[in-house]
């Protein structure tokens, strides 16, 4: 028998699996260091030990961006290795910081099945958590996958679609522990703009662009071990193009957001995402936000912000899709976020 | 109003005006590792805990062109989004060691102001500070660079242009505190050759080189938090390419004059800079290095020696302006700077 | 007199010299970091510290073939400068873990030297040790390199060649102190094979492909401090083609491995190596396995198992030499190797 993993197919998931995934990791100064250099992410808060202790943190967390890649890579090898398209996101909850020394690991449940009309493929709903070293949960999120089957000739589930939350409700964000935002340095933070100057409605233009790089899509996926064949196999699509990780875009996305929103400071909800087209090296890639709600919070200081992120291949910003309703060839990107702000 | 930040514009600068940069950045073993990773850095000081240790040090440095970098990085927002020019450099002095854990900020003061006769731009002068998390002054420097106006009707200030030293004089560099290289091993730094065995006028030619690449200039400029567009957006110019970051050419060039000069251990001045011709990627860049001057220190067995240091395209040594005064056009850069070296 | 190395030529070496190299090295989570990022590197051991701690150690060490590169990187300005090929290794042994914080030298004896016929070059054979900060030796191995002459007038040494074994006996493995497998847990290392479920002569395709970037190898081989022109220079071949590191290839080759062999933790033993082919940009590499052999060891729970991992271009797996004996030239590595894994 083969000792390599084929990964799973439609079939071989049952609502209610408890899929344990492989390869805890310990995150420190190094993955830090090398998410400064990937992206272009100044975010005052995890750039600097002395602004996260000013804020109440112990130190700067492990940017919330790579902790999901983190959680998320481990599971592509059991929910994505088979998968032909990423399909959304939703109810992503960061609920405690990862700091150095930390050691992740994740673990999802299938949630949802629906065999799809062509009989070839279904959806695989899942609810991912990552847990420190000491069983905590540090996020969670629901994602699902269009995976093939590997027997077309096998039944079908019931179909189960779960009801998601199209947003979070803002009451039940989790706040990090002693975070206070009271003493909030708008100098050293980059921007002066606090959460009562945004509008609802309010779009911004990042205006920066990053061309995309293959080595350094490769060095970003690799280093959360996300495995996915694509990604790194110039012989593996038949246009000898590399499908870059969808998480590359939103993570340079949201660093390049800092222009315009650099006190958006901590993202604590994922409502939902979706990688509208596929990047390649070559692209640039632009960012636009629109701020889509407002709420407060229960912390000192701190408000919450909940943006809409677009990334492009940089055309015409706040332009998202046509009229047929479908995005826009432009669009990679369309998350939908809360972050925390002062106030 | 927009609430990106769309750079400062000639008009905006005042005489004695101080500009607080944002963004404070923590260092640590991430960046250690990939300062070595990116640059052919082999000098054994911040190679080696346990050679700085025996040198009087607690522990290996940030590199000092890496404390340069971070501290640069941070007055790129207010000071050189604008610039249509980065003219020269002077009056650099490192004045504290940087270890893992600093936490690094910094601020600028005009230091002087001149309207170019176009009327169109102006060159502004920054003395610009790096402090680490206690305050301490880690470096400073001077810079000039040439910046348009918003509105060229705009009144020209008063001409002040700031007499800056050609040179430093020796008794004003800082050595760090313990430095002691009289129980120096040249066998673990490399090579044998000692302050007394440089005479001033003497030339080395570097040998090796180093063909620049996309990611990795684009992964060092990243790290320090620059943020000029022109080094990431292959879009942003019209030829397509990006114009690299000249402090990536100087940390190159640099770490390529190990071979010759292994024991030129610590920068603690830098004279002067130009950035000769632009780089970009393709490029393979050559180094040479003349010996300049040489001073005694204080402290024990340690020599100071001042060195220019010219990068090229590859093109012949030890050549470096055309009969018209001009740089060659294989000139990348010429730095002239003081190192500390075992006597 | 030139400052710059010119390297050591065939008659620089004389047998029985003990070659101390230069610029000692600090790791630490930097390039743990890296390492994941350069490779896709998903060993449990390795990645996470609480599986190293369930395993008996402290924490992950550095992994294993990163401490050889260091150590290797050390030696090529002494033995490598002027080698016409690299031609084999053996004798390899780990014999320490290398923890965060270690500092690693290295020294090398010559143990064998032989004039090739056509009196131009010559091999050299060098025992190489690193050696940490407590002047305990990390790892050892044989390595021979064909070496130009200076002078071709310059007479023959006696020629000297060492007897080498072909594999390590498995009794002269050492275990690092404390490992112990009897609590492994296969779920989170990814795989459910044990040492019982191999058989001698059993091949595994590691199915996963990586196409070779220039901006990778070169941050990888100068994270090791490995200075050889060929690697970083395109202008140094007549083709415009950067050589990648041989060394590169392997860590690539084993990283691809765990997809059938996760449970091969740890490397203690290196029998033989060759690369067959060179290997450049652009290039995609697959990597298959064979079961050589297998032995148990007196730490409890752990089985040692003797793999060769062969590095192709993508070519059939299990393809290796073509009638005439020699490889096929599809084939970038052959390596023989020792590895732990839970019995």
């Amino acid at each position: 028998m083969a000792k390599t993993n084929p990964g799973r197919f439609f079939e071989d998931y049952t609502l209610g699996q408890v899929i344990e995934h492989a390869v805890p990791r310990t995150v420190g100064a190094g993955e830090r260091a090398l998410y400064h250099a990937l992206y272009p992410a100044r975010h005052a808060l995890y750039s600097s030990d002395e602004f996260a202790r000013a804020s109440g943190l112990p130190q700067s967390p492990l940017d919330d961006l790579a902790a999901f890649h983190v959680v998320f890579g481990k599971t592509v090898p059991d929910v994505s290795l088979n998968a032909v398209a990423n399909l959304g996101y939703g109810e992503g909850r960061w609920l405690k910081p990862v700091y150095a020394g930390d050691t992740l690991r994740s673990s999802s449940e299938v949630i949802g099945l629906k065999q799809n009309s062509n009989g070839k493929t279904g959806v695989v709903y899942v609810r991912t958590r990552g847990m420190n070293q000491r069983d905590e949960v540090v996020m969670e999120y629901v994602r699902w996958v269009m995976v093939r089957k590997r027997d077309v000739d096998a039944p079908a589930p019931e179909a189960v679609v779960p009801d998601l939350a199209k947003v979070i409700d803002p009451a039940d964000l989790v706040i990090p522990e002693g975070l206070d935002f009271t003493g909030y340095d708008f100098d050293q933070a980059g921007e002066t703009h606090r959460w009562g100057d945004y509008d609802v409605g309010e779009t911004i233009d990042h205006v920066d662009g990053v061309t995309l790089e293959e080595a350094e899509h490769m060095l970003a996926t690799r280093l959360w071990q996300n495995t996915a064949k694509v990604h790194f196999d110039a012989t593996f699509r038949p246009d000898g193009q590399r499908l870059i990780y969808g998480g590359h875009i939103i993570s340079l996305a949201r660093a390049l957001s800092f222009n315009g929103l650099a006190n958006a400071q901590m993202i604590v909800g994922l409502n939902g995402g979706a990688h509208a087209n596929p990047a390649f090296s070559g692209l640039t890639v632009k960012a636009w936000s629109e701020v889509l709600d407002k709420a407060e919070t229960s912390a000192p200081g701190v408000g919450a912000i909940r943006l809409r992120l677009v990334a492009t291949k940089g055309g015409a910003p706040f332009e998202l899709k046509g009229e047929d309703g479908k995005y826009l060839p432009d669009v990679l990107l369309d998350l939908d976020y809360w972050a925390l702000m002062p106030m």
